[in-house]
């Protein structure tokens, strides 16, 4: 595995990721398929909306259904039919996320299945193990991720377990041209701690590096400010992940700051709660005023996504189809990546700043008039 | 619209059906629409699946969005994106299923939304009118169909009403190059009331003729039965439309005794609860035995189906991830199509009776061993 940059403005960067599975162009948008689907979508349709790579859940797919028998079956990208490239988390966070059904130990994490309270255990040589037989190409370390906001002496012993967690990982890891895997920088939102858990995995050295620990539930500010001196400490060389994030305008903000790469549930789970994103922010297609409104959810639509009202899309949601969620699933999924393609485009033609400002305004501006989307300039179309 | 014969094999007959929206070879399987939406399929895939016109439900369409607004966006096959011909049912038989909360006199139905109470009417005319609304290519004349089994006085007067309302119906019908409206035959199991119908829709004359009244829980030997006096009573040259039918099985007793047309929910809702017919007969995606079975659906799958795995389906169920009612709606509507294109290929080359013969050995069979699956000839492909 290898990441190469194309092109730089200020801190933002594009670039092209190599893997054992294609080549994606960075900064890249991937959806989540926790369970070895993105739900409500083909991988076929996944694919049609440009994405390189696909997210699978560690913790989730050891449950089911299981790691030897996706391994049987001929690995992940076989099962759910996605030839592309695969990520999978390590299961760390999923697993932090259980409280009382989990038990921390230097060691690694037992806990109980949240489907059938059966007993399971995760440490780092284990939860590497289970990655190779997923067949990811890019694996993760396993570590540990508190809640935020924490004394610095939690997020200071939490950090460096981590690090000791990642050194583990990089050794139960089987390298293969292709294949790499990332470590995961912790550390909160305090700076020392941030720039000592860089030190320590550039000393174990890895694929990519992954920013672990934020978007979860910081506000925004706080995200960037840790970014802006997190961000320009990883290695110039390697791809740099921001996981779990975000909005369009967090990933914006993200690459300005010298982020690659992203996933998040919001575009799939938002899709299947009538929420629409668009050019001009986000729309909820339950609300009444779509109820008679011809128009695509967007000028800039993707065919054949633009062959549907938002009053038909109004109508699915509340008759309770499945076709809704299917849908905007779909539109979002293909929104996140018209943006991150543009983004990519502007940081080439060296105009990022001001493609973001023209994003910010128009996301400002709130959904398009009539007058104005009949009179739409060709010119704003992409 | 017209209907025009290709070749007959004793009743069974081969044709091609003219509407405004397309020409459709028959036999045909109609998939059910309910809503504006075939349930989990995009439109686009349920046309990639072979089929040629889709039903829409009168009952549920005036409720929401309403057959209104319908008209404004420009009809229902520019809403739903489905640019082949529709047939809408008139409504008839859904109000009737509306027990306590409807009340039947001699003009029409007067009923309450099974949604939010409210109240509405449903006559020959409006039932017609919404269905001209609706841009229905095949309107349905507005009937009552009584629950069997009934006594023959209860049968005749519930059938003389609905002759009354399809004379109304008739009446009410702005016929239009390429549209057509077809009269219900009603008389439940009864021959002489079955032929007194025909003999009343005939006299008001209609582009096709639909047999109403059946699937409602009779056994399938009193359903042919009735078909093998109906069917052969009514115009030669005329579509055939039995309604509600049904199996795989159903269908082929009901095209060798003169059917050309069918509308079932059974595909779509089978797709929706793990069942998946296949030329072996019927499985259940989430028996345990298909948790490591490597082997597509059926050695028949069309491409891109054949890419999933029953295990893979399986896990699907299992994890209620909605990309599982996706495909194996998707597999039925492919496999009901296939069944219905090779069904018309036999009757053009006039051997149907002995291609019934080997389906039905087929289903029986059960599914398909391994060792027989791997040595299974390349001739059975189809």
């Amino acid at each position: 595995m290898a990441w190469v940059a194309e092109a730089r403005q200020g801190q933002a960067r594009a670039g092209w990721l190599h893997t054992a599975h294609g080549t994606v162009p960075t900064p890249t948008f991937m959806p989540v398929g926790t369970k070895a689907t993105v739900k409500a979508m083909t991988a076929d349709a996944v694919r049609a909306t440009g994405a390189g790579v696909v997210l699978g859940n560690t913790y989730h797919l050891m449950l089911r259904p299981g790691a030897e028998r996706v391994a049987a079956l001929g690995g992940l990208h076989k099962v759910m039919d996605w030839p592309g490239p695969i990520l999978t988390d390590s299961g760390g966070f999923q697993v932090m996320s259980l409280g009382a059904l989990r038990k921390l130990d230097e060691d690694g994490v037992t806990f109980r299945s949240h489907i059938d309270g059966s007993p399971h255990r995760l440490t780092p040589e284990s939860s590497t193990a289970i990655q190779h037989d997923l067949d990811a190409d890019i694996t993760m370390a396993f570590d540990e991720c508190p809640a935020l906001p924490a004394p610095k002496a939690v997020l200071e012993a939490s950090m460096e377990r981590s690090m000791r967690w990642a050194a583990r990982s990089r050794k139960a890891f089987k390298a293969r041209p292709g294949y790499g895997q990332f470590g995961i920088v912790q550390g909160g939102t305090d700076r020392e701690l941030r720039l000592r858990s860089i030190k320590a995995l550039v000393a174990i050295g890895f694929e990519g590096y992954a920013i672990g620990g934020l978007a979860v539930g910081e506000p925004q500010a706080e995200m960037f400010a840790t970014l802006d001196y997190t961000a320009p400490a990883l290695p110039e060389d390697k791809p740099r992940y921001l996981m779990g994030v975000g909005t369009p305008d967090d990933m914006l903000g993200a690459v300005m700051r010298g982020v690659d790469m992203f996933d998040c549930v919001m575009p799939s789970r938002a899709g299947r709660t009538a929420r629409a994103y668009t050019e001009r922010g986000a729309l909820n297609l339950r609300n009444a005023r779509f109820k008679d409104d011809p128009r695509p959810l967007s000028p800039y639509e993707p065919s054949p996504l633009n062959r549907y009202s938002r009053a038909y899309l109004h109508h699915l949601f509340r008759t309770d189809e499945i076709l809704g969620p299917m849908l905007l699933t779909w539109h979002n999924l293909a929104y996140y990546q018209r943006l991150m393609r543009l983004i990519r485009a502007h940081v080439v033609a060296g105009d990022l700043e001001g493609f973001a400002a023209f994003l910010r305004a128009q996301w400002a501006l709130g959904d398009w008039g009539r007058a104005e989307w009949d009179g739409r300039p060709d010119e704003l179309r992409f």
